[in-house]
């Protein structure tokens, strides 16, 4: 039996992310999650609220950090300049959970009710930032345009850095962002 | 009794979204739908699959609409400047469902269930959106970040113009792509 709680928490992850990818989330329960982690049901539920959530435990610290970066950014940034730098400050986060990053993914793509999950939290994320950035004074109008496509960006080079893991998170980072302002600079209507 | 299925499909939409007002989403049935309409609710389920898909019945339209605008723009246009002509081409269907789409917005907002389905509608016609690009040569890269900022500025603009009728959905779209651009062009590494 794990020791910590923090132990039962990383065993009961893992254990569920091996039984989705072997036979599928809808096949799955936590009955079963509990037992390949070595612990008893009620000790699933006293961490995670049901089988979607065990897959999405590092977005409440993500998304808590990404907040305080955007509230400790110097004064006078633009707000893509915040986010970018925010974006960097967490990429560390990313980088620990790397090994667990591509299943999970992979699990995701594959599960329309974890995909659904997945979106939810995206906005949640974008939300906060959008709401972190108008306490910096940035208006209603830009902060969720803001939010939004910064997010876009982030999501790419995460998708990225999965996909060729021969560049770091953050090359991939700059390279989005890179992106993001070619792209935009011809947004202009149509002749 | 409504003579026509599109008769009886519209009255249907509308007994729907006059009812989750009134009582909310959870509270409503499919058979309290049917009887506001003047219908049974085996005509319901002949034209919806489920009570939250009732709201969402111009979605497959509007994305039809937009990856046929996307494919037959004309060629050497940019992806944001192919996507902004695109949105211009659909605002139509917009327009024409405005008395429909201001109350369908509150309610979505105020109900999990319906916010996460909108959120997957989203990301389908983003989806959709970054495939029609691809298949217009647009890499798969750039193809993905693309729709997702361009969607990003026509869902603001959207909203600006439920809160705001003073202008058109056109000026509010216009103002958003500046909006993009100004954002993005200040998306560098900060110092």
């Amino acid at each position: 039996m794990p020791r910590s709680g923090a132990e039962a928490r990383r065993r009961l992850q893992q254990a569920a992310l091996e039984l989705y990818r072997e036979r599928g989330f809808d096949q799955t329960t936590t009955a079963e999650i509990a037992a390949r982690a070595g612990v008893n049901e009620r000790t699933f539920f006293r961490h995670f609220p049901d089988k979607r959530e065990v897959l999405f435990d590092g977005e409440s610290d993500l998304r808590a950090a990404l907040m305080q970066a955007v509230a400790e950014a110097p004064e006078g940034l633009q707000p893509l300049e915040t986010l970018l730098r925010a974006f960097r400050k967490v990429e560390r986060i990313l980088e620990d959970n790397r090994p667990f990053a591509e299943p999970r993914l992979q699990v995701i793509a594959a599960t329309p009710a974890l995909r659904e999950r997945d979106l939810a939290k995206a906005a949640a994320i974008t939300e906060a930032v959008a709401e972190a950035l108008r306490q910096r004074g940035v208006t209603d109008r830009l902060s969720g345009l803001a939010a939004q496509i910064g997010w876009a960006a982030f999501h790419q080079a995460i998708q990225a850095w999965i996909d060729d893991p021969s560049q770091s998170l953050d090359a991939h980072l700059l390279h989005a962002f890179d992106d993001l302002r070619a792209l935009s600079a011809t947004a202009l209507p149509a002749q």
